[in-house]
């Protein structure tokens, strides 16, 4: 008899979630610590396990712990808003991106405006670069949702632009 | 015989790829046309076809076609990024967001300093509002992910704000 046998490696939330044994080869387990079960039960509740398992095959081994938390998150988001899910961040965050360029470009032109105003010859320098050529665009995605809340959602065009 | 069997309502996307019969009251057909067959294939090869189901049968009638739509932005986000899919968006967004913002108290800092330099008493109105306090704040979420790329995204707070 040995005394080992009762200090074995616990199954993985996932293994334990689905009541089965949790091999070595588990393409869970590096992701699904047995001390985090909601992190498993979110994201099989929104992707299913068989989904998740086919997606983390699919990538290489160093991706696996982004994709992980990337689909958690995502799943958490869904659960929370199980219409919009994490693309309501999207539309908001692009909402918040149009707001801060149309203040840069009137900080901008108060800026011009004063110095036109004044005749001096000092050499300040008036006018920032302006950085609407390194705006992220995702209006082809989301033309309605910027102007009119969530409602139809484009789904023609979301591209990371990575 | 009836010469109108043959002019029936074809199946809607999501039946004629279960191979199953589209009956009246399915929960698919009015948001996955027979013409779209690539929006359900999508759908429900991220989710899977019970999971979108259960989903819509769970939100109100008029909230299923937001619902779809953006069930429809993320699963084609995650066919073309596998490892961080939508999320990919949300990280690249709130760079933008933290990077106008810098650029804009830059700016604001500049037209404080020009004014400063000038001793002439014109009223010229100068420093916008800062529009830190309407700043959508991730950092809990993307702490990693603002400041070091994709790594670490972390899965404790997805909550749109909303």
């Amino acid at each position: 008899m040995s005394s080992t046998s009762n200090y074995s490696t616990p199954p993985c939330a996932a293994c334990k979630f689905l009541r089965r044994k949790c091999l070595p080869s588990c393409v869970f387990a590096p992701y699904f610590p047995p001390e985090e079960p909601i992190k498993f039960t979110t994201v099989h509740k929104v992707f299913g396990a068989s989904n998740v398992s086919k997606l983390l095959n699919e990538i290489q081994p160093h991706q696996r712990e982004d994709a992980v938390n990337s689909l958690a998150y995502e799943a958490e988001a869904r659960l929370k808003d199980p219409v919009y899910g994490c693309v309501g961040a999207i539309s908001v965050l692009q909402r918040q991106v149009l707001r801060l360029q149309k203040e840069l470009d009137a900080t901008n032109a108060d800026l011009m405006r004063y110095a036109n105003n004044n005749n001096n010859n000092n050499n300040f320098q008036y006018g920032r670069r302006m950085v609407n050529s390194g705006y992220y665009n995702y209006s082809s995605a989301w033309n309605n949702g910027i102007s009119g809340g969530h409602n139809n959602i484009g789904t023609d065009n979301c591209d990371g632009g990575r």
